[in-house]
């Protein structure tokens, strides 16, 4: 019930680490690697004063929120945010926007905090999960001294954590700067997009471990987490702030929407497909768990009642081994639904690129939009 | 670690029930009872518009989530929110003003569903708490047919429906209608207050266990998690939303720090010297959590070496019973921190008082606040 992209027992890489990023490499002052930086720099300038500010016993625990925001991620959101501002005629990047990006960032934080909580995942970006540093440096250096459990502690500590990591996203969009006339706008969006990655997150929970329902239980659940949170809403909230009219909105739905979903099936192909050297994560972590994800679904469903019968006795086993893992492999290949996943994905690509073709988009909007496309449906990891 | 009042393991009463309230009896039209009613259905109306707005699969649990927001509560932060307001010159309360009265409701039911889950309380309002009540409901109502465990997605849910709440608190304020010059205004004084309370959680969670820390700790964490979330800030909002300037927000801090600080101390009298069958919690709690109030920091302060070694001893020892909880109050009362901490009551009431003597309120919201400070005061429960 991870959000935004599948959740196996370790994940060494987080969601931006596997998302459909800009090739980080793009030279070029108003290319991604200098945004990242525009957007780093207000998520630290922020996170500083909040430090500084703080009472001396309160430092080290946002000391240690400050090491998992800067731990990693490439700060995908941001920067989708800055292309929507580009979108709808935006020029450079002023710090009101980069602050409104940098939000999106403080809120996934959040996001991955509780998620992590909510899983009981131990690793987070390769490094123990907040929750698991927090018990780990309870005695040391947060709360020397105190009788509570490390466990407890670093778990309500967490918790805590990710309540304050939301309220700052909120903060922050609070202080940007916006003109007065575009607060309410983006205040609004901002709203419809937690609605949605919480729903999101609601009807993950309720299909965890059952793999069986239908594949369009699945996809609801692709498109409200990943979608709309991931690629539709801050393309959203970056055009708002330039002021985009419905149009400029609609074009940015129909290029995010199937990114979005191209990106999550690839995702399920790579979670029991891909080559764990490249993926950093083992290919069997999905069947194991029972991951309700489309590719399992369309296999239940597509299965004749023989195979369906293994399907069921096989996925979901915590004892999985490799050989019953190959087993299932075969079975979503044989009953087509690999096929089928791989066809979604491509009719999702050329959707996208369609919606770009006959959106009213600077060019070099466009073309970085198109590069994430292609990133988010043929990655190898 | 409990927001505003001392956490029991069982706590049937939550802490606006305990809280000081107004006179729910009072009477007419421009009363509390007909302001809580006011507030009610402005809560009401946002909650049922995004039961009306969920996924068919989502509405059991918004349902849920309504059914503990009306569980029960006295609004206390909203009517103060209301007395803030016409303290600072605002006449009857307008649409906008009972919205962000209301939104001030949301955030306290998400901070009661997220503490419950970081205490592991069973019970909140003498019913289940939120992530109980989601685990009871999970095979029967929310996932028929789901298959993760009942507590694991109790426990995930609650998460999540904290943090829908949160997320509502703001969307309500920001849909209010406030207006546009006192929207920033509002929306600094919410980011101020969510930052002293997560704050007070924190270090209420770093002392957690440790009775023996000093006084002023605990006075610390009262100040952040009673006085100003409570009292303070409500105020604070009402009377920023009516216009008003440093001298109005100066008096309602002068009057709503030294009443929270006494409503605290008197819970933590109240919960270890107080009468079961008013308090409607067991006597022996407290001392049997080792929950670092400032009653017994005083008493680990005051006390004879003897009388240190002998509470060391006792207090916090999960087997304790009555005839040692009775031994721990006599020490409490024979060290004298049972007299100095009525002597600190009397003391904030009088500042509360005087406070109110001096701020140029209207007679009316200063009788109500006179009220409210007697009764936080003197509350036999």
């Amino acid at each position: 019930m991870s959000i935004v992209t599948p959740t196996p027992t370790t994940r060494p890489a987080g969601p931006e680490e596997t998302g459909p990023a800009p090739d980080p490499g793009e030279p070029g002052p108003g290319g991604p690697a200098a945004a990242r930086r525009a957007v780093d720099t207000e998520l630290a300038a922020f996170v500083d004063e909040k430090i500084h500010a703080a009472a001396p016993r309160l430092r080290p625990l946002l000391e240690t929120v400050r090491g998992f925001l800067f731990s990693g991620g490439k700060r995908l959101r941001p920067l989708l945010c800055l292309s929507g501002w580009q979108a709808a005629g935006g020029h450079g990047a002023s710090a009101p926007v980069l602050r409104a990006a940098a939000s999106l960032e403080l809120f996934h934080a959040f996001a991955l905090v509780h998620d992590d909580l909510m899983d009981g995942s131990a690793l987070r970006r390769g490094r123990p999960s907040l929750h698991r540093t927090l018990a780990l440096r309870h005695r040391d250096h947060l709360a020397p001294g105190g009788a509570a459990d490390p466990d407890r502690f670093g778990t309500g500590a967490a918790l805590l954590a990710g309540d304050l990591l939301l309220s700052w996203s909120d903060e922050l969009l609070h202080r940007a700067g916006l003109p007065a006339d575009r607060l309410p706008g983006a205040l609004a969006l901002v709203d419809t997009m937690r609605n949605e990655v919480m729903q999101g997150q609601y009807l993950d929970l309720l299909v965890t471990g059952c793999p069986s329902a239908e594949p369009g239980r699945a996809l609801e659940v692709a498109r409200l987490k990943t979608a709309k949170y991931t690629v539709e809403r801050p393309l959203h909230l970056g055009a708002l702030l330039a002021g985009a009219g419905r149009p400029v909105l609609d074009a940015c739905t129909a290029y995010a929407l199937p990114v979005g979903e191209a990106f999550q099936l690839r995702d399920d192909l790579l979670g029991v497909f891909g080559d764990p050297a490249k993926t950093g994560k083992p290919a069997t972590d999905d069947l194991r768990d029972g991951k309700a994800t489309v590719l399992l679904a369309l296999a239940f469903r597509l299965a004749t009642p023989a195979q369906r019968g293994r399907l069921r006795q096989l996925v979901g086993r915590p004892d999985l081994g490799e050989r019953e893992a190959d087993t299932i492999r075969g079975m979503l290949t044989d009953t087509g639904a690999r096929a089928e996943v791989e066809r979604m994905i491509r009719d999702r690509y050329r959707a996208a690129l369609q919606a770009l073709h006959g959106a009213a988009f600077p060019p070099a909007v466009a073309e970085a939009l198109r590069r994430i496309a292609r990133a988010a449906t043929t990655r190898p990891a």
